[in-house]
């Protein structure tokens, strides 16, 4: 009776390298450990894992800081190669809040340091791994990629890590999708007891990339990819993250210049 | 082989009305749906049958606005009884933007309309739910309610749905944490590959509770518990939700002041 969904990790997943096949690694992986890939799942990754099959890693020691890298890595404390490939990641920098480096994506997402960090990626610290430069693409291709591997209708999340706004500690979020609307939208539609919703919209993407990272995790689990089975998406073959994102959607963000008033000071 | 969680909609839980005993009331559809409430689960309940069990619903009717609510009620086009309600909930106005009222809530969470809302109270849009006046508080007594009906060790998240900065649509997150702790520390561990991580810490319980919502919905399923099974938290009898709040952690916020710069402007 009780309605249920499932978020499975898989836990075979190799190391994987510039120009690995993404999409039947995922399918071998799930195949050995016996759950498979079914009609209607979602297959969560991790931005990390796209990455590095694109070759987006980098060695710090073969990167020449500029000068204005230079300058702000003064600023921020931070290695001046490390803040290079940041200015070459990023669409944009927002602000230096010394040590912090907050930048916009080429795909309208705001975060620290273009998404480039140091974890998962080989042990070595001078070693960085960037963001996919156009995620939904990825997104695509990986499922257009499994869709023909396996015979079976998919949506493919690629998902990765976001400080946020007002809130302490990070949660996963969606920087790329193909196969399912991102967003449910609710207005229009009339709740349990007749009254009709007129403002909510769920972000469905960002719930399925942070439900993913309950097995996801961070350190020896070594798990980049999880499939949630059992919840009834929306399909849209022209679905995208950015849908997600306010500066791509050219919409007002309501809470900006919103300042907190910490309690111990107030 | 495949690590597993499991997110369980109680489908079978009746209309709540003030004085309602929530935690039998649970404890009987997981009964009857045949899941049941095992060792290590994490409930997760909508705060609005928990208002609704403690009496926070509001007839617009028989509340008088002051002059101050008038006011606000005019700039924002809103009732002046629903303004009237927002003013006595929050703790704090953080700032009026036609048409939206910002709020901060007793317990240190900013929304709109002092989370004040129609959605799924009963109908008439002149009767209103306000959230909990203290969420970890009441998250702690449905846990030891709980856990006495059922003799199992549990954790219970109170959950709101959250408009973000940033983000375009809403997710849902935690507004009360019992039993377990909020936030998965990931500081001074060390990854797969030997990298020791230095900013990693993970929000659990808002994502727990946005992968709540994945099977609780908004409308017509009055699915307003899940049971989240298969997850390994960290116990902790002295969690509060409000360790994910900067404002009572008194911590700042390194977005605060940024400007997004819509991309059909730039």
């Amino acid at each position: 009776m009780a309605k249920e969904v499932q978020i499975i990790g898989l836990e075979t997943i190799p190391d994987i390298k510039a120009g690995d096949d993404l999409a039947k690694i995922i399918v071998e992986a799930a195949r050995r450990e016996g759950v498979g890939i079914e009609d209607g799942d979602i297959i969560v990754i991790t931005h990390k894992i796209v990455s590095k099959s694109l070759g987006l890693v980098f060695d710090l020691n073969k990167i020449e800081p500029s000068d204005r890298a230079r300058e702000i890595a003064k600023r921020t404390r931070k290695m001046p190669e490390f803040v290079e490939l940041i200015l070459r990641e990023a669409r944009r920098i927002v602000k230096i809040r010394p040590p912090y480096i907050i930048t916009e994506t080429r795909f309208g997402h705001i975060c620290l340091n273009a998404g480039i960090d140091r974890s998962n990626v080989c042990g070595d610290p001078r070693v960085c791994a960037a963001l996919p430069r156009d995620p939904d693409r990825e997104a695509r291709k990986l499922r257009e990629a499994l869709e023909k591997l396996t015979g079976k209708k998919l949506a493919v999340i690629i998902s990765d890590t976001y400080s946020r706004p007002h809130r302490y500690a990070q949660i996963d979020m969606a920087i790329g999708v193909s196969g399912m609307k991102p967003v449910k939208d609710y207005k229009r539609k009339v709740d349990a007891y007749g009254y009709r919703l007129r403002f909510k919209m769920q972000a469905v993407a960002d719930e399925i990339a942070g439900a993913a990272e309950l097995v996801i995790g961070q350190t020896t689990e070594k798990i980049p990819v999880a499939i949630i089975r059992g919840y009834s998406f929306e399909p849209d073959e022209e679905a995208s993250a950015r849908q997600l994102s306010l500066i791509e959607l050219g919409y007002r963000d309501i809470f900006e210049g919103i300042k907190l008033t910490p309690k111990s000071n107030g």
